[in-house]
């Protein structure tokens, strides 16, 4: 039973990478993680990195397009206007860290899609996931987003589904792979990281919201 | 109490308008319409016009950008890839028709956001929406969208929430306005339209998940 009354005072931060799935932030991940907490009666301030996009795919064919972007503007897009720069993050503000899925995430956020896991977090994400962490405040991550807290910290449970060449990554950064099936989430409660595989899997779109609601539940109990 | 088994070979046509509220589809409204889609246990393929957007607009300052984007390649950032050219849809392949809102609606299916009540309307859509109705098959339309199918059949029972202006543009283009709140839907049974206010409202997200869950409903009730 969800107590909508008790959880009105709670705020996620969610950071996202973009707006579509290939380049930027995975949209229905990002969305149904907004309408997420507010059914659980909470409210959420989206941030993003003020830097270019890694590239701008065309998400019919696949293909780069001829063009820049960059991930606070696209980013916008999603939450509406309401979104500020990452580097205004101060964990003190918020009630846990949410990060949406999509290629962006692995792009923009961080460097894990070029470089594998010899990877770079950029700055304001990494300060993100460290301050937020220190303050005993949950962190959640969707699909691929997991690896980010992984490197940063270097350790906890978490889960990117049933894909074993990304698992064996979390493992060489010191993290422990759980393995989900669609809407399930990895909870560890000792480092306060709760994870949900979304579109690591091929799910249909009730299932991601299944799963992210099952997400932030866990982040609200943790917080 | 949902029929899931019962929807299962039920699929609605959904028709995106680009990506992001200010020039496109309003992304909670779309994603939200695909969620319901597939909660009810049916099926979906989404459709765009495959024309230029009326214009890019940097979604936290409202000003216009010098580029140019797609309708079609645009929204397919919030379909996954898997869309089609409105051009190629046939009214006798689905169940129903669902257009969600954002300015898009009004500026890249029609052009009512620029030329108010005395607007055209983009030829595809116009044939969809006058196919679907001949066919005796539901449409739903969310948000600013209810001006589109009130203009194409000039008549109809169709809420857009409050908006005196906008009520009486629909009361001008022949159809009956139902003033609704935050997750209502208004429903024509003798022509099939079903309406809900979404963004037209003030609104959290999970009140734009209710009111399509209820739209949906109603389409596949009348389906």
């Amino acid at each position: 039973m969800i107590n909508r009354e008790e959880n009105k005072n709670r705020k996620f931060a969610v950071i996202l990478s973009g707006c579509g799935h290939q380049d930027g932030a995975e949209i229905h991940e990002a969305t149904l993680t907004l309408w997420a907490i507010h059914k659980n009666g909470a409210d959420y301030q989206c941030f993003a990195p003020d830097v270019k996009q890694q590239h701008v795919l065309n998400h019919i064919t696949g293909e780069e397009m001829p063009e820049e972007r960059n991930v606070l503007i696209e980013a916008a897009r999603i939450a509406r206007g309401n979104i500020r720069p990452l580097s205004a993050y101060r964990a003190e503000a918020f009630d846990g860290l949410v990060i949406p899925g999509g290629l962006g995430a692995a792009k923009n956020l961080c460097s894990f899609a070029v470089d594998g896991p010899d990877f770079t977090v950029n700055e304001d994400v990494s300060q993100a996931i460290h301050t937020t962490h220190r303050a005993g405040k949950p962190i959640g991550a969707l699909c691929i987003a997991p690896v980010i807290p992984a490197k940063v910290l270097g350790r906890g449970k978490l889960t990117i589904g049933q894909d074993q060449a990304t698992a064996a990554a979390l493992a060489a950064m010191g993290a422990e792979h759980i393995a989900t099936w669609q809407g399930e989430v990895a909870v560890d409660e000792k480092n306060k990281l709760v994870s949900t595989p979304c579109y690591m899997l091929d799910s249909r779109v009730d299932q991601i919201g299944k799963g992210i609601d099952n997400l932030i539940g866990a982040m609200l109990r943790l917080s």
